[in-house]
């Protein structure tokens, strides 16, 4: 590489990718940890895998399978094989247990955080590589284990501090869906329009599902969206389904609300083994004292294309400001659902399984526009500063008392002078800054300075009067008393 | 896809991958824990960036410069730029800072962990995904910052529990060895194959050493590895200058070495400025107390072609035995150095900088041979037995009143009988099985099995009476005093 061409070499961030800093990461961490020792609670297992899968072991599962292709991140190993970058966890589980299936423990519960990477057009908070963090449980068909999952999900929330009512969970179920699709004799082929309709009534209502539903649908600036072309008398069969809530959901209710939307579905029927796992689900929830954070909903679907029976979605219910300064309901913040038949793709055994996907960003972005930034600080950092280069060790052994006391402190390493390195504290949002001079070593004393004190001044003349009063923004104390003079600084400004 | 194809998917890790379960996980989660609040406690900021980079802003920094379009796995972007998964945590650092300097605190002192890749043929052992730990101090050029690097890690390996005299980090200097081969008048063009020699010592030995410096090395197969063609009296300065230990590291001494093995390099030049800059890093850490623990070691290079100064390894100096039951010193376990001039390639601008990266799965390796699995054994498992399905909700609420209690607790939720469940339980480790019939209910009681105890009956008949005698494997309690006899049981077998 000549001069010219190393001129040339531009540092910028790939386009849809992101550097995240330190506050973020602790908060993310503190997060993670909270909702990791709630699934190994319950006794799921931590399982990692690598970020790549042959791209035919992954297979092809994300929503949008009009461009199958696309989606995802794929070279050619040198073998000859195609690989691709894992774009969510599910996809690799699948390989893992059919890989692996007469190791494992009948059924296998494990949760795996990981990034994954989607090949897409980024935009505003959607980036191209972002964290999931998902709990399994395969090798089981029974509704308990589905309602474990449900239970496990909004124990975490409630660890990270929601209140109840403050989410809700829903359930719904693909088999009770396509029963009433069997029911109102729909085409077949016409399913995954007509899924991705009532997927959109939150957005659009029922007047724009209706309009889905049938021939086309025209927005607002005109354009026009091709409907499933279902007749009148069928699509008000898939209303009624969405609008009725099946309620009451516990006792013969739910069977009862069965028998009005499609009474042609009776025992035996997909739509009616459906209902019945459904009841099963919430008899479970309810002795277990769940119902209600846990509710029925029969228009909730999730996007992807392999679930098989049992849906779900945690909501917030909360308005939050996001970060344009808007105020907005979150929505979904994770989902899931049981896929019976992902893992027989794999030779033919079939393997029922039933997971739960949390989307971390999304969940974060809430906690931290609800908590604000004070509930996400990062400990309290002394900085000890170097007034004599050739003392550095003297700077350094401060720093080390401090941190054997169990504060987070360091000496400035940096070869700047003393502006210079206030305004690094500063920078690094410090909160004490230690000074030995060497008139000051002499006499056996070192100096802290209050830098969110300093702060406060600042930013309030007003208060200045008070703050001074009550405690100096600068205190001159015994080498020996440090870590104590330290603590009590620490403690006054409630750190 | 039809169903002749679908036969054909092979669930199978791609090549040079692997997985990782539950035992390994959680132990190296408390080992990357420890190290984190280590340089956390030392002020350093968590950074995170993708996995991506563009292919230019990477840079081509991988030891094996023979192939500098191999090494990493790479992939055209929708808009025609080539993207590189990262191979370390150099590179993206040194893009980082360029892009963001005007807004960091300076110096800029950052640690990161995180996976990077290498498309290489994979090994025993030697995996394509792996996992790097790095601290750096981006923006000063004092050698206080190197000292500080090595406290730190000197400190992480003590936290780990490791012993002084267990680990030993070496230093050296890419300046003082320039100045040493500038003194022997070597070619500049001959630098890297004389580097390559110097960094065989410990596998060749000194002959060995000899030959590649020389005109070509024959090993014991005969094969011949030419060698960097040194005249004589070349080969004897630079020999010397690896055997002759920097001692007395301490006052003037590293002087006078320095005036022993290269003469010519007067105040002024290359080697005698690195002599200075590795003489104060040894008078500070020799004031702070970890000289010993650190030592100078003329011998130590360093793969990389980018260091400018000062270069660091961590060795353990123990004995563990390996996967293959040999009995093995294992040791490099990390190392770094200073590349002043790696991030002016985006543009120009000279920014000094010194990391020091720790290969994860090294360290971790030896910390597990060394504590034996015991000490990396996952929290105790209790699993509810569920003998009447369709009162899994009494089993859950079980589970739900343990894990209150603070245990690891699950209900079975699969469809197999009571004896599949007990084979499960084994296999999952479980050390308590909680079984409550429908008699047992009635009574309000509840049996415990201590399931570790059953393993060790059925280990050793021997034992079996003491065992008996002493604490029944499996005992009733009433259902009101269930935590408190789980709690009993796993304390006497020490959990």
């Amino acid at each position: 590489m000549n001069e010219q061409q190393k001129q040339r070499i531009k540092a910028r961030l790939p386009h849809g990718f992101r550097d995240r800093d330190e506050a973020d990461i602790a908060a993310e961490r503190r997060m993670l940890d909270t909702i990791r020792r709630v699934y190994e609670s319950y006794g799921f297992s931590a399982l990692e895998t690598p970020a790549f899968e042959y791209t035919d072991a992954l297979g092809k599962f994300l929503p949008d399978s009009d461009r199958p292709n696309e989606g995802v991140f794929s070279l050619k190993d040198e073998d000859g094989q195609w690989l691709s970058l894992r774009y969510d966890l599910t996809a690799p589980l699948a390989r893992y247990v059919a890989e692996n299936f007469q190791n494992l423990p009948k059924p296998f519960r494990r949760y795996q955080l990981g990034q994954v990477w989607r090949n897409e057009k980024p935009g505003p908070g959607r980036y191209r590589e972002f964290t999931q963090f998902d709990a399994d449980t395969v090798g089981s068909a029974s509704p308990a284990a589905d309602a474990e999952l449900l239970m496990m999900f909004a124990d975490s929330l409630e660890a990270l501090g929601l209140k109840r009512g403050e989410y809700l969970i829903k359930v719904n179920s693909r088999k009770v869906l396509n029963g009433v699709l069997e029911a109102a004799n729909i085409d077949p082929s016409k399913r995954g329009t007509v899924l991705r309709a009532i997927d959109k009534v939150d957005r659009l209502g029922v007047e724009g599902v209706r309009a889905l539903l049938g021939k086309e649908r025209r927005d607002e600036s005109g354009d026009v969206t091709r409907g499933a072309e279902l007749n009148p008398e069928q699509t008000a069969r898939v209303l009624k389904f969405i609008m009725t809530p099946p309620q009451p959901a516990i006792g013969d209710g739910l069977f009862k609300w069965w028998n009005d939307v499609a009474p042609e579905q009776a025992a035996g029927s997909i739509g009616y083994i459906g209902v019945q796992e459904l009841s099963e689900i919430v008899a479970t929830l309810e002795r277990t004292g769940y119902l209600g954070r846990v509710q029925l909903d029969s228009s909730i679907i999730r996007g992807l294309d392999y679930y098989t029976g049992a849906v779900f979605e945690a909501q917030l219910t909360f308005p939050v400001r996001n970060e344009d300064g808007d105020t907005v309901v979150f929505g979904s913040v994770g989902g899931g659902g049981r896929y019976d038949n992902l893992i027989e793709r794999f030779g033919g055994r079939s393997i029922p399984a039933s997971g739960f996907s949390l989307g971390v960003s999304r969940l974060f972005s809430v906690l931290k526009a609800r908590a604000g930034a004070a509930a996400f600080a990062v400990e309290p950092l002394i900085v000890v500063m170097v007034l004599d280069k050739a003392e550095i060790a003297e700077s350094f052994r401060l720093a080390q008392e401090l941190r054997t006391a169990g504060f987070r402190a360091e000496a400035y390493v940096g070869e700047a002078g003393m502006k210079a390195q206030l305004k690094y504290a500063d920078k690094r949002n410090a909160a004490i800054a230690v000074i030995e001079g060497s008139d000051e070593r002499a006499r056996g004393e070192v100096t802290l300075k209050d830098l969110a004190l300093g702060a406060e001044l600042a930013k309030s003349m007003e208060s200045r009067a008070a703050w001074v009063k009550d405690r100096p923004a600068q205190t001159s104390v015994k080498r020996a008393e440090l870590v104590q003079a330290v603590r009590a600084m620490l403690g006054e400004r409630g750190g």
